[in-house]
């Protein structure tokens, strides 16, 4: 059998990492010559569990073809976050927790998506389901992709087979989760010295809702005042990026993980639409969203409503 | 929990009514409201399954709003071949074995394809791994559709998941598979005093492939001549389709269960370029495709490829 890349989302963040080497290893496993590649740079946060248990970080690729003719996907299966290269390809596997948009193939496939909070959730049943023992090291790796979508299990994308997957997860890799969890969000929040390209970047995602085209970044912070201290920095780069890619909003998102609440800057001339979305004025291009954290459950389900 | 329908496609076959009975089945006893409806006529084969095993059709439904705002699908996933107002209500779940195309959500869901030749080899994962006995008759029910969609274990799609399956159905509905299959078929397959007008929608799904539009239509026959005797009346409806529909290719498929072999008529502007796809030339607006029986498998592919 010829070889087959898995591959997580452009923007990689830890999941996206974490999934892609963990269901390279379950498909290595099972007989297939599987490597787990990224799309993007590693963050800092992801660097730290790549670290904690011993990873290297996967390959770097900007194509798949002509290396190979098979793809997995985990974490997504939007095309626009996917390898450029991705109609040249067989998509063989997806493996997710999004909604699906702007998805086709010519064959069956399997695809396996579940309405939780993180992808190592789902591949926790599939090591299971193929009776393949989690090595200790994997089940840290998948325990940090948990940690990280969830925001330490406060993310109301965070459901009881999160919780109940986290904790087989913490017994295999014997550590204390919500400690480790702490160290590793910590370790990505510092964003003191973060330059503001890599901000923009780390973490943003495109989306289509109608005519209208999008980008949604948000990066997650201890102290707002590591961005937000930066503000007119910020949004100089944020009008480059929405000129070069002729978007018509820009969506900024920083999240305290503290207390569990986002302050977005919105760019773009479909701005005020975003702020009538979620009822907020903006006051200097931003506004305090209470109690949002999570892109997916409560960001883009407002926006697709709003904007479409 | 409000209500939901358990929905297979347009022009039903086996595995979409018995896939509909079986999933509606295992969630009501997970605790979900849910209903199996049908989206068309019931063919002679499934009558003669549901008969055996005692089950009345699902009720006959054009639109699933307002009844319900939530629907689960089974063994489809295409807007085209879904019921007419799918953008009206969510999808919670979709558990198909076909290609993913033309479909789209708002919200993650659960969606569990596999590529394997019936959509009831997957619910008898799904059974288990719940942890919930199938009922004699509802075996019997999921194995009639393994047998339809295989041909009685011929069909190229025919996976060794799906002989697992059939094996273990077999056992729990303590039938002869070979022996009811091959009934379930016959029964299915007497064409010779089935209305014109009724073979060509008895089993006929529509697909695009770039700016083409088509319909292929498949009846499985004993006697070819059943439907080869009629050909001047089956053109002449098949070219007010086309007219009707503005399709680019009608694809009709008499496929000879007893032989594995189809005969194509093929009308339209685009039924060149099918035979073209097929190496065959037509006679008579027909040609023999030797050891072609799957219209997923054999079928779609070629014409994606040749027609995209």
């Amino acid at each position: 059998m010829s070889k087959v890349l898995v591959i997580g989302h452009k923007n990689p963040d830890t999941d996206s990492i974490a999934s892609a080497i963990s269901y390279a290893y379950l498909k290595q496993q099972l007989g297939v010559d599987a490597e787990a590649v990224r799309l993007g740079n590693i963050s800092k946060e992801t660097a730290y569990a790549l670290e904690t248990f011993g990873f290297e970080a996967p390959r770097l690729i900007e194509k798949a073809s002509p290396e190979v003719s098979q793809v997995i996907l985990v974490d997504h299966n939007e095309k626009q976050q996917s390898v450029d290269d991705l109609d040249e390809v067989q998509v063989l596997e997806v493996i997710d927790h999004h909604r699906i948009a702007n998805f086709q193939t010519n064959d069956p496939l399997y695809y396996r998506a579940e309405p939780v909070g993180c992808t190592a959730t789902i591949l926790n049943k599939l090591f299971k389901e193929h009776g393949v023992k989690i090595p200790k090291e994997i089940a840290g790796l998948m325990l940090s992709a948990i940690v990280s979508d969830s925001l330490l299990f406060k993310s109301p994308t965070f459901t009881e087979q999160d919780q109940a997957a986290a904790n087989e997860l913490a017994a295999i890799a014997e550590i204390n989760a919500a400690e480790y969890g702490l160290a590793m969000l910590k370790a990505g929040a510092d964003l003191s010295a973060t330059p503001i390209q890599e901000l923009v970047s780390l973490d943003a995602k495109e989306f289509s809702f109608g005519d209208i085209k999008m980008e949604i970044a948000q990066v997650n912070a201890v102290d707002l005042q590591d961005i937000l201290g930066r503000q007119a920095e910020l949004e100089k780069l944020l009008l480059q990026v929405i000129e070069q890619k002729n978007l018509d909003l820009f969506l900024f998102v920083v999240t305290d993980i503290i207390n569990s609440d986002s302050v977005i800057i919105a760019l773009g001339k479909e701005a005020e639409r975003a702020g009538s979305a979620f009822n907020v004025s903006f006051d200097n291009n931003s506004a305090l969203l209470k109690g949002i954290v999570s892109r997916k459950k409560q960001i883009v389900p407002v926006l697709t409503e709003a904007l479409s």
